[in-house]
This record gives C-alpha cells, sequence and structure tokens, in this order.
C-alpha cells in the first residue's frame, strides 16, 4: 500500500479505513486518481461546534485529509507539515463534499489545495471553506 | 454567556461543554482569563490518522479552540475566518496541552495564536505544533 | 477613487500608481473588473535575493497586490490583515504575470487569492507562487 | 559560507549583502547566532503603499528575511516554500526591526517564525506584524 510511486483508489480507500477519526466521523473515498481525491462525509451532531455548525477541527480534517488523498496518489505516504484554512461561511448541511488537487508535487515536497462544500436536502452545494497543506513524501 | 464583554472561566466551560465536538473528544478547559486560555486533552485512540497518531484535524480542532478561547475572555462571542498551523512533530503521548493567547483584539478583528504540547507518562512535554486564528467578534 | 462601492480599472491604476513602491517595483495593472485583476512586471535585478531569483518579499508584494486589486474592484479601500503564500518554483523569468480573484467579498471580511507566473523568452509562463489574503473593507 | 552546519554572524552579513532587494531597502543584520537573527531597517518613502504604510511586500521580506537569517545559522541555506502573516497594525515609524527565531530545525524541513516592531522617534516599539515561514535546507 506504500511505496514511492503513486497509491491507487483502492490503495486511499483501505488508508481512509485505517485511519480511526475518519471511520469515527464517516470519511467515505469517492474519488482518488492522478492528483485529485474527493471525500464525503455526512452530517452528525457529534461533530459541531458552540453554535452547532460543523466543528473547525472538522473542517480542517475534511479539507487536510483531502489534500492527503490527493497527495498520495501521486507519491505514496505522506506527513503534512502545514496547513491552512479559510472559513468563508457557516459550515451547515446534509453533507459535506472536500475536494483535494495536487498544486506541486515535488521530490521533497509536495503542494496541494482543497474545497469544502455542503450540501442541502436539494443536492444544492455551496463552497464554505478553501484550505491548503503542505506535505513532506516519507518513502523518498 | 455572550456580550461584547470578554467571558469569565465559568463562561468558558460552560462555552466548551456547549460544543458537541470537544464533548466527544473530552476538552477540558484548564484556564481562561485576560486573553489566555489552556484546554486539556486525553490521548484516545478513536481521534488518530493512518500511522496511529493524533489526527490533523484534532490537532487544529485543540489549537483553534485554544485561539478561540483566549479571544472569548477579551471579546465575547466570536467566529473564526482563517486559521493555519505548523505541525513540527508526531503527535502521541498521554494527553495534550493546548495553549492559546491573543495577539492583537481589535473592533474588527482578533489574532490569536497557540502552541500545542504532548505530554509523556512522566509529565514531560513537547512542543507538537503552532497555530494562529484569525477571528471576527460576533457581539459588536 | 474610495466608496463602499467597487473601483472601476481607471481607479486601480490610479490606485497602483499612488503606491511609492508599486511605482519603484514597476507593477502594471493590466485588468482588473468584478473581483478580478491582473499585474505584470519585468523582471529587475535590483528586486533579487541572494541566489539572484526574485526576492520572496516581492513575491508577496505581487501576490498580495493582485488579491488586493480584486478586492478593491468589488469593496472599495481595503486592507490586509493576514497573507500567505506558498513558494512551488525559483521565480526567474523575463517577466511576471500576477492573477488575482476574489472567493467572497463579505461584508466584514473579503477573501481573495492569486497565482503568480513566470514568463520566459518565448512567452511560456511556469506557475512559480501562490497565495491569499484576508481583507478588511475600509469604507463600510 | 555555505554547508550543512549553520553561519556564522558574518556569513549571515556577507549573505545580507549579496541579496539585491536586501541593500535596495538598506536592511542592516545586527543580530544572527544559535537560531535567532535580528534586522533592521530604515523608514523609507519608496517602499510604501497607497496610504503612505510600509508596503505589504516589504513587511513579508523583513519577516522572510528574518525567519531565514534565524534558520541558516542552524542549517546553512536554506530555501523558503511557505510562508504567512499577519498585519496588526499600521506599519508607520522611524524604523523597522525584525527578530526571526526557529521553532524547529529538523533534517528535512526548518519551521522558523518572525516579529515586526515599528519604532518612533523616541525608540518606543510596537508591534505591527508576525510571521512564520517554513523552509526546505539546501545541503543535505
Amino acid at each position: 500500500m506504500t511505496g514511492s510511486s503513486g497509491m491507487s483508489f483502492q490503495d486511499v480507500v483501505a488508508l481512509n479505513s485505517s485511519a480511526r477519526l475518519n471511520r469515527l466521523a464517516g470519511f467515505e473515498v469517492t474519488a482518488a486518481a492522478s492528483g485529485t481525491a474527493e471525500i464525503v462525509m455526512q452530517w452528525s451532531d457529534d461533530l459541531t461546534q458552540y453554535e452547532g455548525h460543523l466543528h473547525a477541527g472538522m473542517i480542517a480534517a475534511l479539507l487536510d485529509t483531502a489534500c492527503g488523498f490527493a497527495a498520495v496518489t501521486k507519491a505514496g505516504n505522506v506527513t503534512a507539515s502545514h496547513f491552512s484554512m479559510n472559513c468563508l461561511r457557516p459550515a451547515v448541511g446534509r453533507r459535506f463534499v472536500a475536494k483535494g488537487i495536487t498544486v506541486r508535487a515535488g521530490r521533497k515536497q509536495i503542494f496541494a489545495k482543497a474545497e469544502l462544500f455542503s450540501e442541502n436536502e436539494q443536492g444544492d452545494r455551496t463552497l464554505v471553506a478553501t484550505g491548503d497543506t503542505l506535505m513532506v513524501p516519507l518513502d523518498r
């Protein structure tokens, strides 16, 4: 599952299952190939902050994981060293979709960015946050 | 509990209890006054990433919450608009301590920063991550 | 030139001329409308770091200015509170093109992002850096 | 002047002189040792933005350079991959002092942070911005 070459979709699904928080929160990998990845999470009241919106920690978890899964399709296992996010709108909705993409996959560092969308009952999507992660490849 | 003036320690304890994720993860407010705050969380296998370290989303949750609780002691309720963090070392340990402090509490924006320490069985602390949050006061 | 409504292209050209560093470095506004802006700067040996690449401060100046000019077309005068950038590749070339776009222009805060391209003698462009700026409107 | 071991104060002074923008802006290295560095710059009307404050690009240049010079005392030559800053107050004054310090100097990555102070005619200092830089060692 690891290696200096990139992971397949099935590798990423397995990687997701190996992360306990991802299972607890119900992250589902819906796409992962060629430097891109998509994760879906259903709304859960357990994961909220004091106003009842999705907690900033979970917004970060979704964005960072989408960046990480995009990166592993290019570079095998990675570890994150810097993460930043902009919270644009209240994160509420029926479910959330995080889309990650690598911006540059270098030998020493990998840059990726992600967008988090909330989806309402009608399936309409709203961009609620953006993020980016800088990672170091582990297997090189 | 809200208001344009700052919250007391008891207010912050109540605010923490009102956040479902904070309860799920077991965040405990151990200090909150005069632009500073401290949160403690015991290790839990449920909150890990694929290597068995604390998940980046939980590192973010602890840092961002420490920043937020530092801010509310100065400014009442706030909402985060930007968050960033540096992951310095693997986040493993018996428990975690996050310390937040406001850097500037302005009328329109509040800047705070935080440090996350892991603690081993002997109680020795290691700095594992740093973060900073930019917030907007809600009640002004 | 100011006001709570957005600036025109001519307003942005005048704003650029009013900034001494922008004149010193030779920033030229080539587009500014509807939440987007583009700035061009010719290569100058005066603006380099120790290896002879464009200095990180100038990369920041170009990215932040592109974000700012995108924002003023939506919101009138703004001031930056947070800026971050990723330096993807050495910033060398015949000239540089920075493209900014607003991600969210709210009442209290404006989020924008930008890309910096270097251009070689043949006119081929390479993405060398990305950035994002969080701004506060001054006239609201 | 390069090498995997850290630079001396004289090395850093020479490094500063080798950067054209640093000479143009008048950066002076006033300290550099053991993972810390300090840079001083006199006010110049040439380096301002549209309101007549120090330009965000120059704030970034000072913060990033202070981080970089702190890092080279530990690790020899480095290159910056991520930079972020918070602009806390208008950057005006008689001169500016940037103080950098390494937070973690690892084998693959170096984390540093910096503070920028403005100084008035009486020599009183005000914190106007904070920043942090993630760097990669070049000689390892």
